[in-house]
């Protein structure tokens, strides 16, 4: 049997003559990738290049959507109403499928940023607000999030395929939430480490929690991250252990 | 033989607690809604429900694209590059289009808003960019633009069908360009004299230039405003004697 | 003794072409002028107009400073740091200072908005920031605050003279909190209550709360709305009645 | 006699996560910085960060006033009304002066960026509202100019003190003017070449023109960019440089 497995990647965030991230480079080594749609960062002509850059190297396109707080990179929480949330999610939505329509490539997924994506997990009626939204426009959308969250039981709830998201650099506490970022060990530093636990993951379907207990995951989507030269070298070690193992990186 | 004539207005130019324009009374009376998407004007939840507005009284929606200008209502010139101009106007369709999509309403035209819609009538460079953004999203979306102007020619040379617009309340030059607001005339106040115009427009083809000559016009879709208590009333004014006359109101 | 009460409402929330609030009406009949920043209302040609039209009535001009949501109009909650609340009142505070400058109007007071007048009412940490920008720009500025509030106590704590602040139409509980507007009669809708509930507060220095106890208060300065006709008719109302007990109108 | 000059150098363009330029490093070379205000670049955090810097290395804190078009970073001409301008400088000034008292600093001078910079040259009315706005705000501000535009008519008309200012690396016209970007040969790329003509500005008042000729100029301050790895070795050149040949490096 072949596992497959799905690398995405945080891409498009730059803005104006603002440049963030490794897109050009890091593009070439993941399988998904999510948009950022002018909410929280990103421009149209960042999303113009950046869904050409995807359709160059067979990477899917998924729309990274997040609150409307560019001055604090979506990583702010915000309190808006399900009203809100929907139609916010829903405009970015579009935005980003015209891009993909002109250059004749899919959207494929969509996925939360940042404070959002956090607040979705745990948040009812906001994760409802964004199932919804991905519903509205396209009932064939998938939505990426972290398995037992809000956001997938909404997305499920609504029709949609959820894809369980596993973080390649986050711990896990035993009920296979991830450890918050404020506590000692939240982010696994070590890059060998960071790649011996994807393996573990998606091989193995294995993760051993900060507290010492194994659990299982069933990941079929790993979140890296490009945007310096070490998480670069990173996204590439992950591919090629994955690899080397006989893992199939593809798209969901 | 019957005569058709469409009837458009911009509507949605709400924005958070800001209230502007009569919508849910213009809406009544036209048959075209030029709807803002989000940059000069307007925001998700006013776009989403503009759209159900419209589609309550089965008046076609279209794209009012802008300059990203919020604070200067997209009334100011902006120099900005064809690459701009193009991606600038592909993210304001698409995401208009995600609200008609998810009310399953269809998107039927674009035109250009404020200071983008006087450029793009001189401005060949700013006309392609629009033109070369409606086609790449669809090549059925109509193109509303003055006869003669940069914006009719390009939509044309990129394969759109381009509907014929004129103005109800502004003065004309013997070449069939608008008088400059700046010169005494150019804008018609009297209501009476608006609706002899429209009425003169539509059904004889003929209106008499600032210079006091008749030239010829071939309108297809007539500009209402509506955004002040006399507006609508000439609105409403416009549309009886139109169809007294046996003019059907329909959008092209 | 002569009884002496601020009258304070919210000023200057237009922007570009956008309207609200009924400015150059309400300015006749209040003492101080709480003026939006730019953040969450507001635009420099308004601040600028704002600031002549208090110069004109001799109207106290405060910064009314909120969250950078204009979309929101800052009343939805955002969780910003202490460095990013502190930068954000300072910009802000500095930006209409500048206007008052040119009119040559002394600035008076500070007074939060929305979302951010209602967080810091009860977190240390927004409440310690918001003194600290003031204090670092003007330690004689004034800052309106609810008697009790976190802001009043970090106000103070910095060496700001605190502006006791009760609210006309507002309900309030026993230990001198506002009722939350989710609860039915948290705003009082009648008029004529209104007008001798302030009356009350102002000479008797008494209110009976939402379950019927009378508390004492010890107002300063009454915030009131103008921003519809029959809120404009009771700021008449409130100045009427205050003026013939023989309560002295002016700024604190 | 001592030779005294200014280095003058763009400093607190980043914004939110978006970084731009070596702020850190540049300001050890230089005496004047042009400090970005919120509109075109910048936020309120940066610009109480750039200040503290500025502050730390006796650098003079100038305001860097632009156009409210951060997507364009102020590089794309607007047209905007006097009254537009005029508010809209005196609120940049006013928010980067707040953060200069917080620190204790003063501010002396404004310099408009980008395409205000540019149109300010030539334009009179755009230059006096630049300039009206700069007086209303401190009659003792310096306002940096080219010699013999607009603006600096403007300012001086207004009893403002010009600061005439030069570029370390672009080519000039016989009429003093710069040669437009556009042209072949306007922007001057050799490091060797660009410093041999500062020091030829700067000590013997003349430099060769594009075609030839060697004109007189009068620079009390010098323009350079300090924004990626060969443009901060060249501001380190040319500092050392000037100082070799004995001109002191001071604010003006």
């Amino acid at each position: 049997m072949i596992v497959t497995i799905d690398l995405n990647c945080d891409l498009g965030e730059s803005f104006g003559a603002y440049e963030i991230g490794n897109d050009a480079e890091v593009i070439r080594y993941i399988s998904s990738a999510n948009v950022a749609c002018g909410f929280h960062a990103g421009d149209p002509r960042v999303m113009e290049r950046t869904v050409a850059l995807a359709k160059k190297y067979g990477v899917a396109v998924g729309a990274h959507v997040g609150y409307p707080d560019r001055v604090g990179f979506g990583r702010r929480e915000m309190s808006l109403s399900y009203a809100e949330v929907k139609s916010d999610v829903l405009y970015q939505i579009g935005a980003l499928a015209a891009f993909c329509r002109a250059a004749e490539v899919s959207l494929r997924h969509v996925k939360p940023h940042g404070a959002l994506y956090n607040m979705a997990g745990k948040d009812v009626v906001l994760a409802q607000a964004i199932a919804e939204a991905v519903a509205a426009f396209d009932k064939t959308l998938l939505v990426f999030a972290q398995p037992g969250s809000q956001l997938a039981e909404a997305a499920r709830g609504t029709g949609l395929r959820v894809v369980n998201e596993v973080f390649a650099d986050r711990a896990y506490r035993a009920d296979g939430s991830l450890v918050s970022r404020s506590v000692p060990g939240a982010v696994i530093e070590n890059p060998e480490e960071v790649v011996a636990r994807v393996l573990d993951m998606v091989i193995r379907r294995k993760v051993v929690t900060l507290d010492g207990q194994e659990i299982t995951v069933d990941p079929e989507t790993i979140c890296v991250h490009g945007d310096n030269p070490g998480a670069l070298a990173l996204v590439v070690a992950i591919r090629e252990r994955l690899q080397a193992a006989g893992v199939k990186i593809s798209p969901p």
